[in-house]
């Protein structure tokens, strides 16, 4: 028996993709070398509903076939009608036949939607530490280390043990990034993501100490208001990252060294002690198991109330000042309930990013199906996916159809205006810096160019737009080279920004892929009203004379890896 | 038998102490318990010449027998006369009798002195990076680290290894020094000593890059041009640190790591290549086995003439810039053909301190016999002896005995213009902290009542004055704490100051040692012309009660540790 069933299509799956709940969705399969007299086919298909925390129901369609006609060669096809009580609950679904592999359904609340504006965005990210040395008052840490030159080397400073044991900093702050605002503006960045601005031990700032301060190193409230007000002038939105997994050790919560007073660390009837998981022999849970980091209890109310529902609390007091949405940290340790409570928290326009390295769709963490794009909890997340595969292709490792295939899986899986709005980076502060991944000037520029022509928000990781290299932490933290600007690099992507703000083909338009070589040739076309744009890569560099010049004309082109074309 | 002879004591030798050369010293011997008749006085002393190079003469001093005769209780006395020409070559003489241990007899060039300004010197240490950060131009450098704070602690940067792979700066400089100038004449100040200053990659700067550049990041030459002029308004004297026994490997001249060019470590035919001792493995010799700092032949041409010999050297135009001489680092593995050439292009008016660890009069290294101050090599040293035995003696480690012996041995090994320009130190960069030592505040003060009253010429390690605490590097480099100087102790110190420039005696006067109790009371008297003072310190806090208080009035006291008593 040969069953086939290719849900992109709207011959098998109607409609495509993730729906709203209370859809209507008709599956059909077509069954070849089967017996139709043989199969009860009134039971055959399953449909899996999972959610959160583990849970699943399973649902038998039994009389939903709808009509069952011989095929053209042979088989015969079997239709399935979902109707809408079946899947009145949001949350991702699975559909099978026995001896046919799960696909994936994804069913969503109706009401969900991401901000029109943030579609339109370029986000350019900023490492605040490294990004520019600005004039205004900041307060020097006690203790810490700072880079002699804005040149050094970033580097660990660590002991025998390996564990860090003071901090290093080069001393960017945001009076810098407002000096910078024009590079920024040029760039055609309209958000700006800061990595975390909260008082922080470290130069990362990923070990919260007050939730309530702007780092005095940063240039402290007084420096973060201004840069607010100056972005503000030119239309650039400011986007905060929330670490609400764990705070430092070295908090005004934990205190751990005992600096503060009220610390959960060393005092049972601290205000904090509920926000920690102490064990009995008096260590703790931590992220990743680095005592540097204990994980918090986000679902303990003093801390709901003080991160999330209290007026005065972190997020509204920052939605309130301004901020245009939070980039949340390892979205995938965030209970649901408390990424839900935050969505709530945050204003309508304003957008929440969840850091999460694989399809959100379908993530399992902590043994849960989540629920990001199905529940109100994300908008969107970073685009992993899109930037791991798209090196792939362009490294050789894998070939354009299965690149297109993990591209199919995505847009089909994603609510389309979750696809729309994935965060597509040139890089990120966690993973080598592109201009080091791809050695190749016109790689880099091929990948860009997708990048920018593609469904979702293109970031920029600082430095990136000028070919910055870099390693793994803390390599790809370098200081931005202001005095070595790679121009012409920087000029390709203020461009790329350019032709992706011409035409509403970039950002809304359809995208479909095209198949022309399926090994080293990857190729989609956007279209919109009457526009269309093609994008071809070649990995081979064999040139475009392939293609009908009658047709396309050049808009623009990646050394010999790449072209975009359009009609 | 018994003999009897002490060579303290006119009766036994005359003259006291070390002799210039050619001297005529008559020896006095007591005999008890011995048969005058069997005794072949004539042949029994022998005097030993030691110097140099493991090289030792042998006199069997025969015929001198000057004058037996019967002593009160039925011994014999025997006088031996060494004749000028006995003692025609300078060095180190030891005289012995068979069961009689060695005397030193110290027996110097004719010429040698010490110039008199230096006698009356106070010297104030600075560790350069650690003093003050004053404004003017510097020069950070790449890949090295400052201090966020001036309070922060300091420590070193070492891979797992253990080496040190980034240096940490305060950023304290010259034009630092300049700013502190006056602070620094307060606390009676004639001298400052300054650790290296010297291009290097360390904050210590031991590793020299570059012996004729004043270090960018202390200012440079501009800063100590104007340190010099600044200084010498105030009748401050700078003395530099001279690090001539090994160079950085980081430097213009070995240059490991192909920064400069023409380094000796990659080019056999580098005009430094001959300034090191490489081996045939490719592995070089170096300072202590630390591959940072390689050792030079301080006797090839090459480096002689680039350090002392040519007009354009480094000792020369020094000179001619107007310092008023060198410390010199690890003075023990300098050969004395160095220093001897070293000497003489000093200036007349300059003066060398040799760093030096023991009595400076009998100190072996490298198998020889050292004539620091027998020959024209060194003014002074470094008196370790003094700081850690008197220290021994205030924690209770010696009895005042011992220390009155260490002293009496001091006093008598060296020519007395050496012993009187001995540099007795507070500490210094390579010990441990005085305020941490003693603990007691009343230990410092009585620890700094015998430094400021004594022959020899008091140095304050920064920081020492205003009780800084620290135990060994890095601590004891701790930035000068400005912001909470202990004004007290700062006083006593300037106090100190004072009094030693009050009187001639402190400076010039005769020592002379009272035992007043073998054990817990340490005492001496200064006396000059007409005047006398007394100090005593009884480390078992018993009050003066004991002293004729008609005699003596109480010029000042360190808390219930010891007193200062005029006649």
């Amino acid at each position: 028996m040969i069953i086939k069933h290719n849900s992109r299509e709207l011959k098998y799956k109607d409609p495509y993709g993730a729906v709203p709940c209370l859809s209507r969705v008709r599956l059909a399969f077509e069954f070849f070398e089967c017996n139709r007299q043989q199969l009860d086919v009134s039971s055959l298909l399953t449909l899996r509903w999972e959610a959160e925390y583990d849970y699943e129901d399973i649902y038998i369609i039994p009389a939903s076939v709808e009509y069952i006609g011989e095929n053209e060669s042979s088989g015969f096809i079997v239709t399935y009608i979902l109707e809408p009580e079946v899947l009145k609950r949001p949350g991702t679904y699975f559909y099978s036949l026995p001896d046919f592999a799960d696909r994936q359904l994804t069913v969503y609340r109706q009401d969900l939607d991401v901000p029109e504006w943030f579609l339109n965005s370029i986000i350019y990210q900023i490492f605040p530490d490294r990004f520019y040395k600005g004039d205004g008052p900041c307060e020097y840490k006690k203790d810490s280390f700072m880079y002699a030159t804005w040149q050094d080397t970033p580097m660990y400073i660590r002991d025998e043990k390996n564990d860090i044991i003071r901090w290093d900093f080069y001393g960017g702050n945001l009076w810098g990034v407002c000096q910078k605002l024009d590079y920024i503006k040029a760039l055609g960045a309209d958000i700006i993501y800061l990595n975390p601005i909260f008082k922080s031990i470290s130069n990362h700032r990923y070990d919260t100490c007050d939730y309530t301060q702007v780092d005095g190193l940063l240039g402290g409230e007084e420096a973060f208001a201004h840069l607010l007000e100056e972005a503000g002038k030119l239309d650039i939105g400011i986007m905060l990252d929330g670490v609400f997994s764990h705070t430092g050790n070295d908090s005004i919560y934990f205190d751990m060294y005992n600096k503060y007073g009220k610390g959960a660390y060393h005092n049972t009837d601290s205000p904090y002690r509920n926000w920690y998981r102490f064990k009995e022999d008096g260590t703790y849970e931590c992220w990743w198991d680095i005592p540097a980091v204990p994980n918090v209890n986000e679902l303990e109310p003093s801390y709901l109330d003080y991160i999330v529902r209290n007026d005065d609390g972190v997020i509204k007091t920052r939605g309130k000042q301004g901020i245009c949405g939070w980039r949340l940290d390892v979205a995938d340790e965030l209970p649901s309930e408390f990424l839900r409570e935050l969505r709530a928290a945050v204003c309508d326009d304003q957008v929440v990013l969840g850091e999460v390295w694989e399809d959100g769709s379908n993530k399992v963490s902590y043994g849960a199906r989540r629920t990001y794009f199905t529940e109100k909890e994300l908008h969107t997340v970073t685009n992993y996916v899109f930037h791991d595969n798209l090196l792939k292709f362009l490294q050789g490792e894998i070939t354009s159809g299965e690149l297109t295939e993990v591209f199919e899986s995505l847009k089909e899986n994603l609510p389309k205006h979750n696809f729309y709005a994935l965060v597509n980076m040139t890089g990120t502060h966690d993973i080598v810096r592109l201009a080091t991944v791809c050695g190749d000037r016109d790689m880099v520029k091929a990948f860009s160019l997708v990048q920018f022509t593609f469904p979702g928000v293109p970031l920029v990781y600082y430095g990136d737009e000028t070919m910055l290299e870099g390693e793994l932490d803390p390599d790809n933290r370098r200081p931005m080279p202001w005095n070595s600007l790679d121009q012409a690099s920087v000029k390709w992507f203020s461009d790329l920004a350019g032709l992706r703000k011409s035409d509403s083909c970039y950002t809304k338009g359809e995208i479909t892929f095209v198949n022309m070589d399926d090994n080293d040739i990857f190729a989609y076309k956007r279209t919109w009203e009457d526009r269309e744009k093609m994008v071809i890569i070649d990995r081979k560099h064999r040139g475009i004379e392939y293609f009908d010049k009658k047709v396309y004309s050049v808009v623009t082109q990646a050394g010999n890896w790449a072209w975009l074309l359009e009609k």
